[in-house]
C-alpha cells in the first residue's frame, strides 16, 4: 500500500485530503499553483470567512486537526435580522446548544497546509498544471518536470485546471451558471478593541431582492457582504456615485451603515465579485478524480461549500478504504454514488439565496419555523428540519433535499389552519404517508 | 459603410453569411482552420447528409445562391417506416407538396465557399485560431498574423475557440451535455447504377430505445445512421464480434442488413461519435458574436440543425439592417431576442429523438397524426402541426414549441374519446382558448 497519489490544488479540500490520506500510509503530494500564502500576502476577493458545521468538523476529527482548528472558530447560534428601522430578531439554527462556526479561511487553510506538512505530505507551490495526459497519469507544469502519479485528485477549486481538460473529453458533461447577483466585502473594524455587533450571530439584513450579511472575525472585525443584481435598480450599475451609495445605505441599511464610516470608499476599492453553480459528470478519467468544488461549485448561501467539500473527503476516504484502495474500482463507484448529493446541496443553496434575502422577515415564515420547531420537540427523531437535515447531520443531501419537499407541503397544508386546530399527531402521520410514498 | 468583418469558420453558416454580408458592402474575411476540401480528402465521423428546409432555405435564395444549390437536393417527401418483418407504413411530413430536402454536407459547404469566393469575400483555409482579444477585436492564429476587425463573428461549430474563450471570462454561462446515444454511419451502394431504396422518403427503423435512419445521396448511394447507445445491453459497448453485429442486424434491420454486404466491416471500421447539445448566454461579448452551432449545437432529430444556423443568418442580417448597421446596439439585441429560439429547437430536437425512435411505429401515435392533419385539412390556418411550424413556417421555435404543447394537450383529450364523438369544431374553440390563456 505505497501508492504514490498526488493532489492539484492545496486549498481547504485538498489539503484535508492529503493528511488522512498520507495516515493511511500513501506517499501524498500536493501541488499548488499559488505562491506559499505564508510568505506572501492574501489573495484579495474571495470570500474571507466560512461557516463550518457538523458535515465538515467530522473529517477535521477523522483527521485529528479539529483540535488544532477549534480555538479559532467563533459559534454563530442563529440569525440576527436587522429589518429597515434597525430592530432586530433572533432565528436560532437548531436546537438549544447547536451552531455553526464562523472561519477565516486563510486562517484555516494554513492550519491545513501545516497539518499536512507535519503529516509528512509534500507540499509544492508555485506548480501550476498546465496540462494532464488521464492514460499516462501524468501531470505537467509550467517551468517543471512532468509527474507520474498511482492516483491523481484535483481539488483545484471552481475553475479547476483538471476539470478544463477533462471538458475537452469527449462525452463529458458540463455547466457553470452565474446567477444575477454579485456580492461585495466591507470590513466593520472593532470599536473600542470591541465587536461591534454581538459576535455570535450571522446577521442578516434581508431586503427582498438583495441582502447584507455580516459573520464575525476573531480579530474582533466584522465582514459585511452585500449580495446584489449586477443590473437593474438599485444595482451594482445603478450606484454610480459615492452619494448614490450612501443614499442607497441610508435607505436600507441604516444601522450597517453607522459602523462603517468609510463605507463608500470600500464600496469603491473592493471587487465586486460572480457567483457560480457548476457541475460536472463523470467526475473521473481512469485514475484522476475531482473532489469539492471542482466536481460541484456552489453558491454560498447554505454555508456549505466547505462542509460539502470536507464530507467528500470523509466519504471518498471510507468508501476507498471499504474497497481495499482498489482505485480503478472506487473512482466510478465514488463518483456515480456522490452525484446526486452534489446536486442536491446545489439546489438547495440556490434555494436557500431566496429564504436568506426575502422570506426570513416575513411573518408567515416565522410562523411556520416556530410550529416546525414544535414539532421537532415532540417528533424529534421524526421531524428535524431542513436546515437542520442539511447543517446538524449526515443525511445525504438528496434525501434532505426530498424529505425538506415532503415537509414544505405538509407545512403548507399546516398553515391553512387556525392555531387551535393544528394536531402535532395528525402532522406526523400525515409527513410518514408521504415519506413512505416515494 | 466598409466595416471589416472577420468570420471565422467556413463551414455552412459561416459561408452563407459572409456571402449576404459581402453583397451588403462589407470587406469580409473567413478563416478556417481545416485545409480547403477542393484541395484534400474530407474528413470522417461527421453526418454526410443533411435535411434542408424552409427555415434554410430562405436565406439561400437571400443570398442568391439556392439556384445553384437545388440541382443537388433530393426531396424526401415523408417518413417511410421498416417493422421488424420488414413492412413499409408512409407517413407524409406535411400537406400536399411539402418535403425536405437530403443534401450533402460536403457539397452543400464547398458550393457555399464558392459562392462566397465569387462574392469577393477572402477565404483563408489552414487558419487556426489559437487567441481572440474580446477589447481590441483581434484574432490571433497559429503561426499567422493578428488580425484585428470591426465585427467578429464565430461561425466555428460545436467545439467553437470563439466560444471557449468566452467560457473563460467572468459571468458567461454555459452547457455541454452528451446524451446517452452515440451514431454509426454505414454506406448503402447502388445496385445496377440504381437506388437500393426508394430515394423520395426518410427511411427509419424505429425500434423503442435505439433507431436506424437512411437519407440518400444523388450519387444514388444512401447514407444509413444507426442512433444507438454507447452503454447497456443492446449496446455498441454490447456488441463485440462480426457474429453478434450480424445476430443483432438479423433480428431488428433485416431488410436493411440485405442492402449492405460488407455490414459488419463498416460496423467496426466506421467511427462511432457522439452527440452534443451546447448552450450558453451571452453569444456575444463587445464586438464579437456567436452564430449557428457556435452558439447553440443541438441533436439532429428535428432535422434542424443546419436550418436553424441558416435562420440565424437571415435574422442577424435584418436586424442588422434595421438597426442601421450599429453593431453595439444590434449584437445584444440580437443574442436577447434570438436565444428563447435557440433554447426551443435545441429542447424539440431533444424531444423527437423519442419521438422518431419510439411513437412513430405507434398505433395511437398514428391515429394521432391522422387526427391532427383532418383538422389542418379544415383549419388550415389555426392549426398547423408542430412538425410543419418547425419545418415548413418561419414562426419563431420557441412559438412553436408553446402552441405545440398547447397542441398535446388538446390532443390528449381528444385521444380520450371515441370516434364519433370527435368534434372539429369544438377541437379548434379548445386550442385557441388554451392558445389565448398564455
Amino acid at each position: 500500500m505505497k501508492d504514490k497519489i498526488s493532489i492539484v490544488g492545496a486549498g481547504l479540500v485538498g489539503s484535508l485530503l492529503a493528511v488522512i490520506l498520507k495516515q493511511k500510509g500513501f506517499e501524498v503530494q500536493i501541488f499548488e499553483k499559488r505562491k506559499d500564502p505564508r510568505k506572501s500576502v492574501l489573495t484579495e476577493g474571495r470570500s474571507i470567512n466560512l461557516a463550518l458545521s457538523h458535515r465538515g468538523i467530522r473529517p477535521l476529527k477523522l483527521a485529528g486537526v479539529y483540535e488544532t482548528i477549534a480555538p479559532y472558530l467563533i459559534p454563530m447560534n442563529g440569525r440576527m435580522m436587522h429589518d429597515q428601522a434597525g430592530e432586530l430578531t433572533f432565528q436560532p439554527y437548531g436546537k438549544e446548544g447547536q451552531f455553526i462556526n464562523s472561519v477565516s479561511r486563510a486562517q484555516l487553510n494554513e492550519l491545513l497546509v501545516v497539518s499536512a506538512e507535519k503529516a509528512g505530505v509534500e507540499v509544492y507551490f508555485d506548480h501550476k498544471c498546465s496540462d494532464i495526459d488521464f492514460e499516462s497519469n501524468s501531470i505537467s507544469f509550467e517551468n517543471r518536470e512532468n509527474i507520474a502519479s498511482d492516483l491523481i485528485i484535483g481539488t483545484d477549486g471552481a475553475f479547476s485546471a483538471i476539470r478544463k481538460k477533462l471538458q475537452f473529453t469527449d462525452r463529458f458533461n458540463f455547466s457553470q451558471y452565474y446567477i444575477e447577483h454579485g456580492y461585495k466585502e466591507l470590513a466593520v473594524e472593532p470599536l473600542n478593541d470591541n465587536f461591534r455587533l454581538a459576535p455570535n450571530y450571522l446577521h442578516i439584513w434581508p431586503r427582498g431582492n438583495f441582502m447584507l450579511i455580516a459573520l464575525p472575525n476573531n480579530d474582533k472585525t466584522f465582514t459585511c457582504t452585500l449580495f446584489f443584481p449586477f443590473e437593474g435598480d438599485p444595482s451594482f450599475s445603478s450606484l454610480k456615485t459615492k452619494d448614490e451609495v450612501d443614499d442607497f445605505f441610508s435607505k436600507y441599511f441604516k444601522d450597517a451603515q453607522e459602523l462603517i464610516p468609510d463605507l463608500t470608499d470600500q464600496f469603491f476599492y473592493n471587487p465586486t465579485s460572480s457567483l457560480v453553480t457548476t457541475k460536472c459528470e463523470p467526475w473521473h478519467k481512469n485514475r484522476s478524480i475531482l473532489l469539492g468544488d471542482a466536481a460541484h461549485a456552489i453558491v454560498p448561501f447554505y454555508g456549505q461549500g466547505m462542509n460539502s467539500g470536507f464530507e467528500d473527503v470523509r466519504l471518498f476516504v471510507e468508501m476507498a478504504e471499504n474497497m481495499n484502495w482498489e482505485w480503478d474500482k472506487i473512482l466510478p463507484s465514488y463518483s456515480s454514488q456522490r452525484k446526486k448529493d452534489a446536486d442536491a446541496i446545489s439546489e438547495l443553496a440556490l434555494l436557500n439565496f431566496i429564504e436568506m434575502r426575502d422570506h426570513v422577515a416575513d411573518p408567515d415564515f416565522l410562523r411556520r419555523k416556530k410550529l416546525e420547531s414544535q414539532i421537532q420537540e415532540r417528533y424529534p427523531k421524526e421531524w428535524i428540519p431542513l436546515y437542520s437535515m442539511v447543517t446538524f447531520s449526515d443525511i445525504p443531501y438528496s434525501e434532505a433535499l426530498r424529505l425538506g419537499k415532503i415537509q414544505k407541503k405538509v407545512m403548507d397544508e399546516v398553515l391553512t389552519l387556525e392555531e387551535s386546530e393544528v394536531n402535532f399527531e395528525q402532522i406526523i402521520e400525515r409527513f410518514n404517508a408521504l415519506k413512505k410514498g416515494d
